[in-house]
């Protein structure tokens, strides 16, 4: 049919070549506990929601459950404030016992207010509580427990992304995600604290645009960006699900590291 | 038949409740220009992929087309800088032009030295180069064009979205986004600089856990998370899609604005 405006039609190509990112969060992952096998629970996951991992997938995979599996977590009993714990925890009004654990999680304190303390943990990520979470970690009998960051999360990641290629025989990324706030914007976003099997970072130096420009912005953090992606459909709360399958991961693979997205001391311009 | 342990057998209401978030690069969207409409081109553009629109879907769109939409291109040579501008521009060893269009564009520098200049824009938000861009913006004969953010971009994304009602009869969100750097992260991730018909920022206050202990952290930044995982798809440099169909954002819609996502300078730690 002749038309003035011909449409475009779609063809098989056109659809073949469409790039698309999906990402499924993983239901059915049974409680946590040390020494759990994520690889095993991960693998269960995937086929539980009716799919099967392939090779470029990447699984994305809450910090609390790779800390969980790791025995990261603390009995606050256990725990004595040091006189500087029992000052910092004074300025921003939080337990001198999870303070105490921040202090030792962490290389500087950037800023303390009420309500707030920004550390610069041992991995380098500036965060708030260096990462410490309070909430989600049952522990028996009412005891009181908290949850620290993998020792290793990039280690974690790799070992995770190993424990799929055995069970799965395909080669996946992973990435563990958390949540960081921002200095200048309100809210948490995801973003990747472990990394295995895709770059963290995307180097464009050397790219050009459209009109052959070179492109000013040299580098993207990919790894970031899938973290923050697979947070949003992690969700929070009760129906939280700690892990995501994605699929259309569309930057080309190679072996990096979380290592990768923290800037260097020598660039930080808001210390 | 009966085995020691049993599979978690997946229902059609499993599958229905999967949670899922689909992110379609929309491609052939045609070079925009002033005067361009937006809705229309995205219309097209999501039945040139093989799509319809649906309620609920939310089109995150690249600020850049927005502003071209918008006519927000200078001509770098009617650009006469100021003293200010001068100083600035050595320090940073940036063409003074843009620099004065930044200055123009701005509240307050934060930080500049060589190769970096942070301002607050007066939307708010706290960017590199108050977010002008000099890549990709084609002048007729060679001749040197910035583009400048949306005037308005929660405005952009309120009238984007009322088009996208009438050309398709349903009700969709809008992100309009950008690329920003991290103070302590390295890479430039996506962020909502417009949003229409989605929360920007989900509040969990009130929300438990699964021990039932309230959460901490009270407020997810949803728009830039959906923000982020639209740039990864988005791309960069040449094959570049400045459009993404996403379906399946998670969260309850409500009326918003990317304005929420700005940390007020009273609370602000890093300035």
């Amino acid at each position: 049919m002749l038309t003035a405006e011909p449409e475009l039609p779609i063809t098989p190509d056109d659809l073949a070549r469409r790039r698309e990112l999906k990402l499924i969060a993983l239901q059915g992952i049974p409680e946590v506990e040390l020494g759990s096998d994520l690889p095993r629970l991960l693998t269960a996951a995937v086929e539980h929601n009716g799919l099967r991992l392939e090779s470029d997938d990447v699984v994305v995979i809450a910090q609390k459950i790779v800390s969980k599996s790791e025995g990261r977590s603390v009995r606050l009993a256990t725990v004595k404030p040091s006189p500087r714990a029992l000052e910092l925890a004074r300025i921003a009004d939080k337990d001198p016992r999870l303070v105490e654990l921040m202090l030792s999680e962490s290389r500087e304190v950037l800023r303390a207010k009420t309500g707030v303390l920004i550390l610069e943990h041992r991995l380098g990520f500036v965060m708030a509580n260096a990462g410490i979470d309070q909430s989600n970690v049952p522990g028996s009998d009412g005891e009181e427990i908290a949850l620290l960051l993998p020792s290793d999360p990039d280690e974690s990641a790799r070992r995770i992304r190993a424990g799929l290629r055995s069970a799965c025989g395909c080669d996946v990324g992973v990435v563990i995600n958390d949540s960081f706030g921002r200095a200048w914007r309100n809210g948490v976003t995801g973003v990747a604290i472990g990394v295995a099997g895709i770059p963290a970072l995307v180097d464009l130096r050397g790219s050009t645009d459209r009109e052959g420009r070179m492109l000013r912005v040299t580098q993207v953090a990919a790894a970031d960006e899938l973290a923050a992606a697979a947070s949003l459909v992690m969700g929070q709360a009760d129906e939280g699900t700690p892990a995501v399958l994605a699929r259309g991961f569309p930057y080309a693979r190679r072996e990096s590291a979380a290592r990768e997205l923290v800037r260097p001391h020598a660039e930080d311009l808001f210390r």
